[in-house]
């Protein structure tokens, strides 16, 4: 069984760019010299009926918002503005008239609230599962692209909002629970409504970047220990971080005293599909990021620090473990 | 059941675009302005299995290849240079390793030969088929890129290549006939690569554009006879087409005269994935278009010319009749 992240080091590999190329296959985006002073930075996003979602518990309106969603998040990990959006669409038989009708919609109004233009695409059929894949394209300043491979030893790790909440979302809808998006209220509601509709950072994204505050970024969609392992292979670096400042999401607490097997730390350590920005930062820039963490009105927690080597460590109660990335990695 | 066609339409109402998108949703490829005097051209052709390949007729290396090519052809159908490409994935559990190995093999091989560069895409496994999205990113001189919109009367129309083969091999595929790439000759054969591999016109496309010699342009990826109406619908032109004019490949005049119920004409006419150009040029063009075709080693025919309207007629032997377009058009 070959994994994803083998792929992409063979595809790596084998990879000759122009000289226009700044950041290649690898990050969450690629980075292309641009307009003026501007570079272009463009991803894709790819999800997969069964693999990435299930037509019977995602309303295609949420489904359609979600599949641009990501692929925005990809945008603002690199410290971009998202503009433009492809998307490309396998149908299959179960979809009715109203179902595409009802995941465009979703899908133009979350791209109209991000200033995002839909420039194109491609339509077919599908003999059976519904695939979906967006191409997002943003632009920075030249240079202004953060990568996973900036972290230095020294800096302020940071993690966006509050983790968990996505994967006991999960865990809810394959239990059988359903929402009524509209009447929504509680902390199982909330835990879903995270995974079937999650909030990209799109503005902190982009003024993180714009400012330079990140020397390392990337979006939590593997789950914190596989996405920090990223940005610590990329920089050569090791980290601890601790479980004690690990924000986890309220609802997940809420659950978890109610449902025996679930422990909360380990759910947010490994939730994937969140959409929180983590980056670094050095420890001098502190004040600014506690300033935009008010500005943007969204929490910014430092979770832990970059160190020389040592691959991810969790200081626990006084003691430490190593742990290995053991988020959300689709296994091919 | 929604054609294609009328979702892209839907669409396009819907699209609300920035002042930088010059060509949206519903040509071959999106263009926005680019740095200094370029303008990028963006699209994306996603290739489903059961839909557009079987991988049982389709070596792996031949596939990756296709699914690039493809969206080249988009490109070059714009009058682009395509300069980067992502690709995107859902990989079926019958992809082996040496399956995937080949895939990216065939399709990087082509990049090289395409001087794009692969910066990035999507790697996931599917549940089912296996899926394939390809984006490509060309550029062209400000205001250069030709649409499908630009045809006027008295324009002469125009065809690269030869018709008719791409048809004749998928059916030929379907009644089962294969090739061994490597010795493959004769018609039957020469058909089958043809829809297997066919071959874009990069260097025609781009040369097209840069000397502004085509006033609309399309690659004919759903037939002649659906690729010109596209045309037509943007131009908001009528077209008469001459049968005896149109270049039908050899290997379908060879195959047909052995094989009952082949009508060499109208698989030209119909036959889809052909990848050749169609595009439209002012009479006074004329010698310049010949000496391009020259030039750049292309057969280029003039098969027609552009009215003021009465849709899309075919004249055959002293009579004309209406053809709609017929071509191929995956039914979703």
């Amino acid at each position: 069984m070959a994994r994803e992240s083998e792929i992409i080091r063979r595809l790596r590999k084998r990879a000759q760019v122009a000289n226009e190329v700044l950041v290649g296959i690898g990050d969450d985006a690629a980075v292309i010299t641009g307009r003026g002073s501007k570079d272009l930075i463009l991803c894709c996003d790819l999800m997969a009926e069964g693999v990435h979602f299930r037509p019977e518990w995602t309303p295609p309106r949420i489904l359609g918002r979600k599949a641009l969603a990501v692929s925005l998040s990809d945008i603002a990990a690199m410290g971009g503005i998202p503009r433009f959006a492809m998307i490309s669409v396998a149908l299959s038989r179960e979809c009715s008239s109203e179902f595409i009708d009802e995941f465009f919609g979703g899908l133009f109004e979350f791209a109209g609230k991000s200033g995002v233009s839909i420039i194109g695409g491609d339509t077919s059929s599908s003999r059976d599962s519904l695939f979906i894949d967006v191409s997002a394209i943003g632009e920075c300043e030249s240079g202004a692209a953060v990568t996973r491979g900036g972290a230095n030893v020294g800096d302020t790790i940071y993690v966006t909002g509050s983790l968990g909440a996505s994967a006991l979302g999960l865990l809810l809808l394959e239990d059988g629970f359903r929402i009524d998006e509209s009447t929504a209220t509680g902390p199982r509601s909330k835990a879903v409504l995270k995974h079937l509709s999650p909030e990209p950072r799109l503005e902190l994204g982009r003024v993180l970047g714009e400012k330079r505050l990140a020397s390392a970024m990337i979006d939590i969609s593997d789950g914190l220990s596989t996405d920090l392992w990223h940005i610590l292979d990329e920089s050569n670096r090791g980290a601890i971080i601790s479980a004690a400042a690990i924000p986890i999401d309220e609802c997940v607490w809420s659950v978890a005293s109610s449902v025996p097997g679930i422990d909360p730390l380990t759910l947010a350590v490994n939730s994937g599909e969140e959409y929180e920005l983590l980056f670094t930062a050095p420890l001098k820039d502190r004040r600014q990021i506690s300033e935009l963490s008010s500005a943007c009105a969204v929490e910014i927690t430092a979770v832990g620090e970059i160190v020389e080597a040592g691959g991810l460590q969790l200081e626990r109660e006084g003691s430490i473990e190593l742990i290995r990335p053991a988020g959300y990695e689709h296994r091919i």
